[in-house]
């Protein structure tokens, strides 16, 4: 049995171990250890606020070279800095994102920063879960700011900006034609799009391509959250640390004036109502399948839905039957 | 109170006010319209099957006309065409889609039709499930083919695709530029893109529309329910009526293909099991929300956690509470 309130206070003081057990203790799918996770997140509060950043980039981008250069200039100006994964398929394909810290050699052992791994989880809900509670604990540690990873695939991008107060799409240098493969969805979301490898040969291909994305965020609807002349694009070289005190003058720019207008507190707000339906939708389902008895219930009225034996909704309404008291 | 057996049975007869009528009771909100619409849904049975089409393109590509133009030549082959709406938006814009059914004036006329505009609720859940039951009950009253329309934008063409067998992307010709202007996610949910109004002047320009696309679709993933050569492009004129013929036989050859394959039970299979897991979250809600204490308490559980008094986690249990028997 774990000590909470040891844990807690353990954590507050800022020790990377306690976080780090407590981030094991948020993931772990046991009933007993999901009451004291619960138990945890109250014990440490949520008087402290970090900037949540959250951060997206394809696979060759150098995003953990980003993160390793980024990172030491923000623990450089005496601030930390953790750094979590979202990577919902990294079980499936094995290699998780950040599952090497040998990736990020220096910032690993800066004693001012918290690297922590993607959790084990094939299915998105899971993760973003165990993720959002992670940020809150390393709030609650004292980090300034939160950084958090994602492939830019699927849908996790989505996910991680509603969980975040500014994203930060990473890109690397390409040619003009390319530059509709990136997803809609995740320019929709960029509060700053960074062209990173802008260094040697690339440099002038860097610059082309920021301005074609710097054109084609000008294109794109106005949003609540933007301060005037954001989403920004700007090119940055994590290899030779060129780029990234602007990136991160814009980054506090624009969080200052949310702050400042109220959009920080609107969208936080925003995010934790949405959260609350998440979580409910998956209490919900938890209520239905927390015995085997209801869980093969669930499945023979889905299969008899499936061979068309029973509508959807009179399906529902009887694997509901259980839990309606009206 | 409605004699549903009568109502079951006029409509299995091919009744189109009974359909009407029907699908008035399934767009209800009121909870004995609900009890009633599921025992007809009951009633009906499912032994019949249509071909479930879904349509989606932005407004200006000639929907309308298209619909006319091809809904004539299939009553013109003696085949019974529904012809439903998805547009969630419409009760804000004030103009629904097919509001108007003048818009398809000979097709509205014909007796082997049977057009229905898109219901007034902005929810984008509340439209699907009655989109849903509505397709079940036009197959019920024999109608052959079901033609699902919907207004390219948001999400609402993916929850069409999850509820047709074929989906088709209407489009306008255009500049090569303009070819990224087309949301990524549709170009993955259609089997069949149409470029409409290859006539007059715009002839040529929609040939080369065609091919661009053509050339985009054969860089996609192949996607397991794919026939030899689609997903597939071609140009149509709803005004001069050419390549609607052609457009048909794709279609047909697509779903003989799928039917063949096993592909198009499969799909019916796992969209029946998508929407029973829908039906059963919002009928979980609906247990949550029945009566105005359970509501209250709900808000007031949100409100917590949007002022950071609780986390998600924490009001989730609390508002499940009523219903836990563990």
């Amino acid at each position: 049995m774990t000590d909470i309130p040891a844990m807690a206070q353990a954590l507050r003081a800022g020790d990377r171990r306690a976080l780090a057990r407590a981030i094991t203790l948020i993931e772990s799918g046991k009933p007993d250890h999901r009451d004291q996770a619960l138990a945890l997140l109250d014990a440490v509060g949520s008087d402290r606020q970090a900037l949540r950043i959250g951060l997206s980039g394809t696979p060759g981008v150098g995003k953990s070279t980003f993160i390793e250069s980024f990172g030491l200039m923000l623990t450089a100006q005496d601030l930390r800095v953790a750094v979590l994964a979202v990577d919902p398929s990294s079980a499936r394909s094995g290699g998780s994102i950040l599952g090497d810290k040998t990736r990020m050699d220096h910032l690993s052992r800066d004693p001012r920063a918290f690297i922590r791994p993607s959790p084990s989880q094939t299915h998105l809900g899971g993760v973003a879960r165990r993720t959002r509670e992670a940020i809150r604990l390393c709030e609650a540690a004292g980090f300034d700011i939160v950084l958090v990873e994602t492939v830019g695939v699927g849908q996790s991008e989505t996910v991680v900006a509603q969980m975040t107060d500014l994203f930060v799409l990473l890109l690397a240098p390409a040619g003009g034609d390319e530059l509709q493969g990136v997803k809609r969805g995740i320019m929709e979301i960029a509060d700053l799009v960074l062209v990173n490898k802008a260094d040697g040969d690339l440099r002038a291909q860097a610059s082309r391509t920021c301005a074609d994305y710097a054109g084609a965020l000008r294109l794109m609807r106005k949003r609540a959250g933007d301060a005037d002349g954001f989403p920004k694009a700007l090119t940055v070289s994590a290899l030779d640390q060129s780029g990234l005190t602007q990136a991160w003058d814009e980054m506090q720019a624009l969080s200052d004036w949310r702050r400042a207008t109220g959009h920080w507190d609107t969208t936080r707000a925003a995010q934790a109502r949405h959260w609350f339906q998440q979580e409910l939708r998956s209490e919900m389902m938890a209520l239905l399948t927390h015995d085997a008895e209801l869980r093969d219930r669930l499945t023979g009225l889905e299969n008899d839905v499936a061979a068309g034996r029973l509508t959807p909704a009179a399906a529902a309404r009887a694997a509901l039957a259980p839990l309606d008291r009206r």
